[in-house]
């Protein structure tokens, strides 16, 4: 069984010479290129312009961002040690706005905030510190959501995925793989950024699996002919009504699969946004057309034509069967338990 | 009010000095490049190769391949007369087995087989002067088509549509503007050939309608936020009983207009195939799955990924509100009563 450079965050992103590397994922998988950040700027920059994929990688990525801007700060030395949370303050709020639909980074940038000790000054090695502990702490989430997760497979089972749903799914197939579960995989390309097939399909054939790619208007057709039995996405914000925002196109393969009977699993790893009622409070990132327009380059349509790219979507409560998270499966209904439970 | 290169098949495909010349659609809209078809294995391989796209098109692309085989055979003195048909019927079938989902390759050259006569050499003079009609009728039916779905449309309509549906469409949009309709049209790009980018958008945008191009799986989005009145799409073949065989991803775009109460329409043309009863005698073409793993002949995944590559897929008639046909709109229930229709 193989291994996938996807699985830990730290073989894509790592600090080296007080800058921030990120393999840029967008080159996956034939070319290894290195994005260096040596500023907090450059790490919003190489987010907004997606080197980096996936909700929690995201997350950490921005997380390294305030350690940055922290490091900033304190080589100034006209800055006073009491100034230091207003200054950050304002690189966190810069970083929370590079992806606007997903919660991960709003929500690991305002922990790692309230857990700093602004009065102990330098406060760069208690950011640093803080990102190594959610680094594990991540790493475990989606073990144990994997763990879960591989409980709904059955021996034989054709699960169909769309975009990058993180490393909860490729621990996932290594527990199945453990237990003598055969499984097929299916992945959507993903346009117009090619997660499904950079990412995820290429990462689940390193594990070992057989998976087969389609482009995202054939996912429909496959669960007509029998090449699908689940359908698993992630979720870059779960409402705590159960509202699923996620990936674009992850909505119309719920229909697809609803009208089949086929269950839809979100992984959900930590679980539903508190602050997030419902589908009303979650804003869709809308995107530069340009990169609808333009493959590789390449213009693929007429100068007249414009162009729409809303980079999520909805799915309502009634399309999702369950969410998988690092607590346990919960039905949608019941999914804002998840901050009552242990693990 | 513009025109568009692919309102007339004359434009785009046409005999020069003995050749078919096709201006190859796959480098549509910025490249002008000629095919040149000299002999009709050329044609065929042209339409495999998907040089020429839309039913009627690839069609009346196809005869053009019957008639240089009997340009081939007829140059050959050794070949009596009386051969003739039975040489010729091996370049038919060569080139029905071209694209076997569609329908009207097979129907257009058994109806040119069966009104030549054989008797009469040489006999290619009698086949140009057919194709010369077919076209016409075609383009005649086209405007009648274009005409009854205009009927459909209201003022300030939102139309999505899927792959290229060819000139019917169009058609159906010049009437509209001719009757102060204001249209708004929405194409999705249709991987992995993406004709509706390089055709239908492009097409479109050229006659002076506001056309926004989005990703395949961006519809369903698209239509939640009241984006998309209507669905059309064309059919490479309609079954009697009101199934759809057309460009992979039209079930799905009709399963998400189904969910949002959103009619899909369906621009038959020359009505439904006699000899197709329902769903399960049409072949689904399986294209080569290079044709997913890489784009614009770069590898977009793994090397141990496979591809799938279902070239349509079949929509029940449950999900189709109408069809529309040069002799009036039906409703699916009642598609097989065209041929009892005059128009």
């Amino acid at each position: 069984m193989g291994e996938s450079l996807l699985l830990k965050i730290g073989q894509t992103v790592f600090l080296r010479d007080d800058s921030l590397v990120i393999i840029d994922r967008r080159r996956f998988p034939h070319q290894v290129e290195e994005l260096i950040c040596p500023n907090f700027e450059a790490v919003a920059r190489a987010i907004e312009i997606m080197a980096v994929q996936g909700a929690g990688d995201i997350a950490i990525t921005a997380g390294y961002g305030l350690w940055l801007a922290a490091r900033e700060i304190e080589k100034k030395s006209i800055v006073k040690p009491g100034q230091g949370q207003v200054l950050i303050e304002e690189a966190r709020q810069r970083l929370v706005a590079t992806r606007p639909t997903g919660y991960h980074i709003a929500a690991l940038l305002k922990n790692m905030m309230a857990r700093t000790d602004w009065d102990l000054y330098p406060w760069s090695p208690q950011i640093l510190t803080q990102i190594n502990k959610i680094i594990e702490k991540q790493d475990t989430r989606s073990q144990l959501t994997g763990d879960w997760a591989e409980t709904l497979l059955q021996d034989g089972d054709r699960v169909l995925t769309h975009c990058f749903p993180g490393a909860g799914l490729l621990y996932m197939f290594l527990k199945a793989r453990q237990n003598g579960k055969q499984i097929r995989v299916v992945c959507t390309e993903t346009r117009p950024y090619l997660q499904g097939a950079r990412l995820t399909a290429w990462a689940v054939s390193e594990l070992g699996l057989p998976v087969t790619l389609i482009t995202d208007n054939m996912a429909a057709y496959c669960m007509n002919r029998g090449m699908v039995s689940m359908l698993i996405t992630a979720a870059d914000r779960i409402a705590m009504d159960g509202t699923v925002a996620n990936k674009v196109g992850t909505f119309q393969l719920a229909l697809a699969a609803s009208y089949h009977m086929i269950p839809f699993y979100v992984l959900g790893y930590g679980g539903p946004d508190k602050k997030t009622p419902s589908a009303q409070e979650i804003p869709i990132e809308c995107r530069d057309p340009q990169e609808v327009l333009f493959f590789n380059g390449i213009s693929i349509t007429g100068q007249q034509v414009d162009g729409f790219y809303p980079a999520f979507d909805l799915t309502p409560p009634n399309l999702v069967t369950a969410v998988v998270t690092d607590r346990g499966i919960l039905s949608v209904d019941e999914v804002g338990s998840y901050w009552s439970l242990s693990r």
